[in-house]
């Protein structure tokens, strides 16, 4: 079996920092580790009980390549239910590589994406969703996206799973029982109970593919687009929502301001501003020239944010914004549409007052001194349903689950069916096998190599 | 004391990886670390032997952050010699960030950088010149830089400062007894015993600060300067002297080209070629417009690579190149000098042997299929002299301590000139408190917080 053979990777982000953590798990990693590792205390490494930490240093013959905390983990009492050796070295990206190529030398492979986890799944320390959602972790950027991946993790969506797998199991027996007892015509399995319970299958069923379009809004993120004419104040807008956001983040070493820009952590929630550096430079509006690409933005997004400069605003301005703004509710009828006044704090209170009258809707902002920008928030936080978060429901994030999940209704409608038809039990048998299968899918008690493949080639290595 | 407040950082690598580590360090980690860790075992963490790794969740009240391995290290048994609590956590930004505000928020201050190996000096787990060697090995590159940084780590250096130290010392307490006893005229320091180690220290001193040029080179590399005209070849021989090299970093996630671009490893050593880009794209000839340009960059290099194109030759260029060789030589006669003629590939036997009699000591590359680029490594690689590094003898790189033996030697040679002239011992000892005092430097028995605050600025946080 390939996964007895023993790999390492580095496990911490690559680069210079001060420590990084080169992991080792296979049959031979305390052996390899052993033959590179020498403890400041003469200890043999193999003696070592689980879970303790040794001061030593990695020698490639007598040249000392690094003085390392080595850690020991013995199976099943691991990460990837094998022993794992975990060295944590200087963070020198050249100290990596060496010790990384010591133990190639030494007989261990480069770990390829996400095989730890991958063995962690295959040797029964998780299941296949919990798998899932430790890349969905790793990848997590809000509390949103964070929260799920956890509850994910720690088993929350495959024990609900696994309940109605096992019920309907039960029930699948009975009735396969039944065939084997075909002429005496008895039946072993209650119709009322096994009526009951694909009426509750099919209703959890509905309720967790219903939560997909709030997890997915709630793991990736809300598209929001941006459109109105240049100079209109979106930059500043964009920096004013960022604004507190950002005083956090930099508090913390190495999170750029790159990687945020066009994400906005707002209430736990992200907003994606589509193209945001393509906002910023636009001249398109909706009767210009640009209005093919302010559609395809807008295509793309789940709210659109319709921004002015309040200052620059007459009778005749007026009524082509209700133009445009009527165009858009017209053409997305679907979208969440925010009309906004920028730069208010150069308007009297009776212009703001007679502007808000003649657009309904309107919300009257100033990104430069923040006025406001906390009413934006709440109407952009509105639009999302927090409550399932809130409510610790389980939430659906996974394209993947959610395919099997339609794929397991499909067959369960199929079940109701024969069942309102009086089917025999034998034709449904086929049919709740079929949605047993989709089940064991999710939480990958029916699994093969190519599905794996697809799921840990996401993973980045070290994982 | 400022250092007894218990501080939190990240000491992987910013950014997402498999997993992160946070450090807390100070006489309150361990109740921090406790506040908001909980272990699978319900086993409280306090109560765990040093050196030991347990599996739980962070938690904030009942909201799970993460689940971690929590590794304990008590003093005065760990890193910085203080309380220590090290977090493994998946290696999501947002999570880093969401347990080193939890840290925060129980008491914790975010360490400043380097504040992790400034404890262990204060705590007298190493000595000054061994925690200066801890960034060097964060940032070592190259085998080179890599072996003289572990070497002064491990105390190599300061161990010969201190030894020479110690035995001055205690001819200054001879020499200073015989003050109180002056009417007596008594000499407890023997004169010749003082005179041979005057002279054993004056020689190793000088050894040492001759081992700075050597030092600084092989830790910083050496600056290369390529000139020549534009299509010559230039990034073809980069490539070419790369390709090893970059075959083996390209097996480890992470290391991207552009850090390696311009700094080309040969045999452990790094070369620096300067202005690389400029240079690819430059028109740049010593006769041309960018004569200033060119010596720009020789000024700056230690090893010169002047390359032409073989095929594009003919008597009147060979004349022209010849002068300029001439004039970089008598310009600069203190650099090192490597002429090439590229793309012999295009020439025949005969040609090449034309050419290089016509030209002195000329390298004939091909840079496209490999040919002569080993020779070209084994030229590059005699301009540094390795030896000192084979033979493991002790080498200066750091600035900082260079200055100090410069100063040491200066007040050395003043004693000298004291037993010299005869000087009384009062009057020389003086000058042997001020050598003293140099070598303190060094190490760290004498310091002072602007020299630490010096130091430690340039670490990273986290280490």
């Amino acid at each position: 079996m390939t996964h007895q053979e023993t790999i390492v990777a580095l496990a911490t982000p690559s680069g210079a920092g001060a420590i990084a953590v080169i992991r080792i798990s296979g049959d031979e990693a305390i052996t390899i580790a052993s033959q590179i590792f020498h403890s400041v205390s003469k200890k043999k490494l193999a003696e070592q009980k689980t879970h303790t930490v040794h001061l030593g240093h990695i020698k490639e013959g007598s040249r000392v390549i690094d003085e390392v905390l080595a850690t020991i983990f013995k199976n099943p009492n691991s990460y990837t239910g094998e022993d794992v050796v975990e060295f944590s070295c200087h963070g020198s990206s050249f100290i990596q590589q060496e010790i990384i190529q010591l133990c190639l030398r030494k007989g261990a492979r480069m770990a390829t994406a996400g095989e730890f986890t991958l063995r962690a799944f295959l040797n029964g320390k998780m299941d296949l969703s919990q798998a899932e959602a430790v890349a969905d972790l790793i990848s997590s950027d809000s509390e949103a996206s964070h929260q799920l991946a956890i509850q994910q993790m720690r088993g929350g969506f495959s024990s609900e799973i696994k309940r109605l797998r096992e019920e309907l199991l039960n029930f699948a027996s009975l009735i396969e029982l039944e065939l084997d007892f075909a002429e005496e015509d008895v039946e072993f399995a209650n119709r009322d109970d096994f009526q009951k319970l694909i009426s509750k299958i099919t209703l959890v069923l509905k309720r967790l593919i219903d939560s997909f379009a709030t997890g997915n809004v709630l793991k990736n993120g809300i598209p929001v687009a941006i459109v109105g004419e240049p100079n209109v104040g979106k930059s500043t807008l964009l920096n004013a929502l960022l604004n507190e956001e950002r005083a956090i983040v930099s508090d913390i070493a190495g999170t750029t301001r790159d990687t945020i820009e066009d994400e906005i952590n707002i209430g736990g929630i992200s907003f994606r501003f589509i193209d945001t550096a393509g906002i910023r430079e636009t001249t398109d509006t909706i009767e210009g020239l640009g209005i093919k690409k302010t559609f395809e933005k807008i295509e793309q997004a789940q709210v659109v944010i319709y921004l002015f400069n309040a200052e620059e605003i007459d009778e005749k301005a007026i009524e082509k914004f209700n133009i445009e703004i009527a165009k858009i509710k017209n053409k997305y009828p679907q979208k969440k549409l925010v009309v906004i006044a920028n730069k208010i704090d150069r308007l009297s209170e009776s212009e703001i007052s007679k502007l808000k009258s003649k657009i309904t809707n309107l919300l009257t902002i100033s990104a430069k001194n923040g006025e406001g920008v906390e009413e934006l928030k709440t109407t952009l936080l509105n639009f999302v349903n927090t409550g399932a978060l809130r409510n610790n429901e389980t939430i659906v994030t996974n394209t993947r689950h959610y395919d099997a999940l339609l794929k397991a209704l499909e067959e369960i409608n199929k079940v109701q069916e024969g069942i309102d038809a009086g089917l025999s039990g034998d034709l449904m048998a086929i049919d709740i096998r079929q949605a047993l299968f989709h089940f064991g899918e999710i939480t990958g008690e029916i699994t093969n190599d190519d599905l794996l493949g697809n799921i840990f080639a996401n993973f980045c290595i070290g994982k």
